[in-house]
């Protein structure tokens, strides 16, 4: 029976009660469509939720024998990622109302494991720098960061138990970490992102924003076709490098504080930690991660560029012609300096489980202009690491701020694990 | 004005003389046209041709101030490759009459460049095994190879000088070989791929069929955004390494016996020729290749699988329940492997300036239904490395066959400066 918590269970839990006949997937849509009622003319987070066509696909469900992981269970899209059902618009003015031919596969794939496709969230102007209307759901005067700016908002406000965001700078661990939700970009490549509008080809990467680590486990079981089992923390105590990176002196004091304050209660905990620093090349890569952006994007959008240059932000048009006046040799300076770090970043795995690493500058800025700045999680973007932003602390205006994790190429699983034992001996995050 | 001989032009020639007022726009795909008129009925090579709306595109040209470095030149696109104003029917009926919104970033980037689209080339049922109706321009009884069919069999039988092709195994060199021209993959990554339907996204490349090595130089101007100039031959003699691969025993006697003609006469040439034995890892590179392309395609391919299997071929049904049926684990470590022969491929260009090696298996196999094997092509493709099939030899039968010629990962630049050497001294291809 829907009570006035089921908005607030893991989509995890969410599955088993449906699966154990203990609720159903209308009761669960109906309390996330009252949620989305009562609250969605603050918060903005969607682009299109039509609570028919939710509440259509949750009474086909309960009419069905369950069969996939996530039957009945309600999921948020970005909104630069195809749905065959509900308009994918881009946050841009380009594609209002066009209707995409066909799901993306991670929308095809969740359908098929019986998830209710609940709506499209809000995302910056293709997904770059130009915000959309989300506001930041514990203070509604400031930025929820971008750009997958709907999805964390919605699952930080209950609205949904999980959502699809995409990252190529720091956008879904941004956004989670300024909301207090948990972010997860999983090793380039792990989840497919046929359908999703490109923004920089080789850094783009589908992920969640979730509330729940056991809800990463799920949504990944069905996304790479594996068996689901929920997250164990490690057998022995996790070792985790501290590096605070070459870009430090930007974080704000609350990021330092939150910083400090992990690694002195992990140690506590009993986790093995030790400083870690970078190799010289780091230096240059936040800007190399910006100059592969522009350069990358302003050849996906060369289409938009020609045919519909008055519709883009001016935002957006700075970085378009930036990218276009950047000569292929730097680009190609640019990638091999990123390459160079992808492969020196693996020795320090050697000896540590994971990273932990500033995830923001500090707080959600106020005002919805300012989404933040991307680098501290761009960083680790660029060289293709899974990481994790986990909403363990808040700032002086009481808003979260997020710590990172940074795992091993590939080794998403490790990374996983240890995050469940981290956030364990930190608390369960503080929401709302 | 037109002669019996423009279709025989250079793509750079036939830009020449447009900017030159020696020949018009019109001229040039009006005999383009005429020759498909003569031909298509053998070769159906085409999937969709508007003559009206390539002549329309050559007129508007004609009547402009010439700008872009294509100005009025005609290309062929891939089949799988969105264009906004033709349909786009990835050689499958699911998709019928299908037309895009927007055109994919290459075909919007030689547009304004001022290229001619003539039309959109037959491609295999997604870019995979199920060929097309296209035949071989040498004889309609052989496979043009696949599975860039049409673009190859158009530009061999003087259709278009030119035109897009994808590979993910061998679908660029295969039917170049086969055919009987110039096909080019450049370093994976270097030419954008958003717009193209993803077969594999760690391997997919677009790149290039062409009859003049010149012609890979203009097409990247435009691509890439870099001034044109023709190719020049390197300086000193190239550093030219044989790798005759593990899978030399797979070659039939025509390949071998070009191979060594090619050895011998370089060798005679002046080249600095040496043999190349790959790194052990290399033996299981083609397995791991065919393991990411199953893997990866069923994840892409999810929506089709879901909604339209029985349209779908039994090949190819074959192949998404081969990659649905394999475990994620499987994948990350035929990954591991590819990765891991990725940075041992960097080793022998310190001291050498290309690799030549077997492009095909043989000749082009009799009937449509066998389209070759990938597999020597294939490896570069999986490593990423730039490639060159070169149209230097014919078989017992009179087929073409080509050697394959493949460069530093990053360092296209020096593989088109040593081909250019490698084609003068064996001589211009000789086709028809």
């Amino acid at each position: 029976m829907p009570g006035p918590d089921i908005i607030t269970l893991s989509m995890t839990e969410i599955a088993r009660r449906i699966a154990a006949g203990e609720t159903t997937a209308v009761a669960v849509v109906e309390a996330c469509l009252a949620r989305i009622e009562a609250r969605e003319g603050d918060l903005h987070a969607w682009a299109f939720v039509d609570p028919e066509l939710a509440l259509e696909q949750a009474h086909a469900c309960d009419q069905a024998t369950p069969e996939g992981l996530l039957h009945g269970v309600p999921l948020g899209i970005k909104d630069i990622i195809d749905t065959r059902d509900m308009p994918t618009e881009m946050g841009s003015s380009i594609y209002a109302g066009r209707r995409p031919p066909a799901d993306a596969a991670c929308v095809a794939l969740v359908r098929g494991a019986g998830a209710v496709i609940m709506g499209k969230t809000v995302t910056t102007e293709f997904a770059g720098s130009h915000p959309g209307p989300t506001t930041n759901p514990h203070n509604a005067a400031h930025s929820p960061g971008g750009s997958s700016s709907g999805s964390a908002a919605a699952v930080a406000d209950f609205m949904v138990p999980a959502a699809f965001g995409t990252q190529t700078g720091s956008s879904i661990l941004r956004p989670s970490a300024y909301c207090g939700v948990i972010g997860y970009k999983p090793t380039f490549g792990t989840y497919n992102i046929a359908g999703i509008k490109a923004a920089a080809q080789s850094l783009d990467t589908l992920g969640l924003h979730v509330r729940d680590l056991d809800d990463i486990q799920l949504l990944t079981a069905v996304l790479i076709n594996r068996p689901f089992e929920p997250l164990k923390a490690p057998a022995a105590r996790p070792r985790i490098g501290v590096c605070r990176t070459p870009l430090w002196d930007a974080a704000q004091a609350e990021t330092r504080a939150a910083l400090d304050d992990a690694v002195s209660r992990l140690e506590q905990a009993g986790a093995a930690l030790c400083d870690v620093t970078l190799p010289a090349a780091f230096a240059g890569l936040e800007e190399a991660r910006i100059l592969i952006n522009c350069y990358e994007r302003s050849r996906h959008m060369t289409n938009e560029w020609r045919d519909h240059r008055g519709a883009l932000s001016d935002r957006l048009q700075v970085v378009m012609q930036t990218g276009l006046d950047t000569p292929y040799e730097d680009y190609v300076a640019a990638m091999r300096l990123t390459e160079d770090c992808r492969q020196q970043s693996d020795v320090p795995f050697d000896d540590l489980d994971i990273l932990l690493a500033p995830c923001v500058d500090g707080e959600a800025p106020e005002g919805l202009e300012n989404g933040g700045n991307p680098r501290f999680a761009g960083l680790w973007t660029a060289i293709r690491l899974p990481a994790l932003s986990l909403p363990t602390h808040t700032g002086p205006n009481g808003m979260p701020i997020g710590i990172q994790l940074v795992g091993r190429y590939r080794d998403d699983d490790r990374l996983l694990s240890a995050a469940k034992w981290v956030l364990e001996k930190l608390g369960a995050p503080s929401i709302g």
